[in-house]
């Protein structure tokens, strides 16, 4: 089992409520990142319909940073099991608090269709991940516990923060210990780039999100993922970052969306 | 009382429940509006937390069609009140059925903040809605009761469907009884125009949404608002829909993505 399968597995203890452990190593900061509690809590539901395998949309409220090295319980419920889709929501629990809420719809995306139409948006060109920096703990002013487990590399015009002139941060993206993405992981990885914000305000501390939600639109092929985000739309405070995930083929494999809030350190 | 309150009105059964009327006068061919089923649920999310009166980010799956012209009931939970955000989720019944599942984050658009840099999306040039052709009947191939209620406009050369050789649609909306938009009505109003998709391939049927999720950035100003959505991204018949609000005076109310499924005529 991979270091991911491994530390997100979920215990079934009846009932739609599993048990699991939040460990130390997907934190940024003191907190455990968020996709990697989403994560958590999808094991717990993707344990409960085997038909449909792949995450198709996931959104989740981040009511509460979590806490790592702790035991977590995840409490879910299937709302509606379709031919197509199926739909469930999920909150992860520490110390008796929420920490996250989950709605999301699973199918299976090595189903085609008639329709046979296809529109695409197109990877970013960006340097090799070679020529690359890796996403760097001095540059956030935090510890990055997260770089344990993960392997991320920043385009060398957007690694430094304030220095882009623009909200956009692209790079690469894959497992440290070499275990092939799914569609899991690009709702993991989809969380796990630096906030486009600091490419053009410079640091400015912790972006809490507070809602994300990811579309998984392909299976990856094995390899790295590039990632891009960027943030066209903020207003007093609060930004809404939208982000795209390619696989080593070059096939966009997830969309994703965040309203986070900027505050003033 | 304006008819969009009348008719997403929602009364307390207590310990979270809410009753509610599903009218006949919100849907597209047989089927409420998902728009409107999400108002009524969020109208009983909203009872709950006076203090964040407005929806910042709300996402449904839409599970079932629902039924017009029947009553509902909803089933609230509050999974976190905040300084800033409230959070709940509601699920939408009828006839003993799971209609719809939300989950939405609330706050207060008029709370400012001490970051004061600002990024927006411009609103597009369109005709003005005087020179824009109602939302047809005719052109969507079934009966539009939601006509009766929104007065949809859109821009000419997107109007019908398969001509604009694009998955682009653009208009003005409003209510036909000249309610001024408020921040739940933005939600709504995203979901009214048709889908982007006939602009390219022509008139493909029923389009479900599967998931919606709109982010609503301020509170609108009275008057027409202007929309915009676009499909960047079909795959294997299921498609991520962009859209944009903009108020009269020209500022971005909201974003919406949609996750749709295109079925073969």
């Amino acid at each position: 089992m991979s270091q991911y399968e491994t530390e997100t597995a979920v215990v079934a203890e009846g009932d739609g409520h599993y048990r699991a452990h939040v460990g130390s190593n997907w934190s940024i900061g003191s907190n455990p990142n968020g996709g990697y509690l989403v994560s958590i809590a999808m094991r717990a539901l993707m344990a409960q319909h085997p038909r449909h395998p792949d995450p198709l949309t996931v959104t989740a409220h981040y009511l509460r940073p979590g806490v790592p090295d702790t035991d977590c319980t995840i409490e879910t419920r299937i709302v509606r099991t379709g031919r197509q889709v199926t739909s469930g929501r999920a909150t992860l629990i520490q110390d008796g608090k929420e920490r996250i809420e989950v709605l999301a719809g699973f199918g299976d995306l090595t189903m085609t269709s008639e329709i046979d139409s296809t529109l695409s948006i197109p990877a970013p060109e960006i340097p090799d991940p070679e020529q690359c920096p890796q996403r760097s703990a001095d540059e956030q002013g935090v510890d990055l516990p997260l770089l344990n487990r993960l392997d991320i590399r920043l385009h060398p015009e957007e690694a430094r923060a304030g220095t882009a002139g623009r909200a956009r941060v692209s790079g690469w993206i894959r497992f440290l210990d070499d275990t092939p993405p799914d569609a899991l992981a690009a709702v993991l990885f989809t969380d796990a780039f630096p906030p486009s914000m600091f490419g053009l305000l410079g640091m400015i501390g912790w972006v809490p999100t507070l809602e994300l939600t990811v579309h998984v639109r392909r299976r990856p092929a094995p390899g790295w993922m590039k990632g891009q985000l960027v943030t066209h739309d903020l207003a007093d405070g609060r930004m809404v970052e939208d982000g795209c995930l390619w696989d080593s083929e070059g096939n966009l494999v997830a969309q994703s969306r965040q309203l986070g809030l900027l505050l003033k350190q």
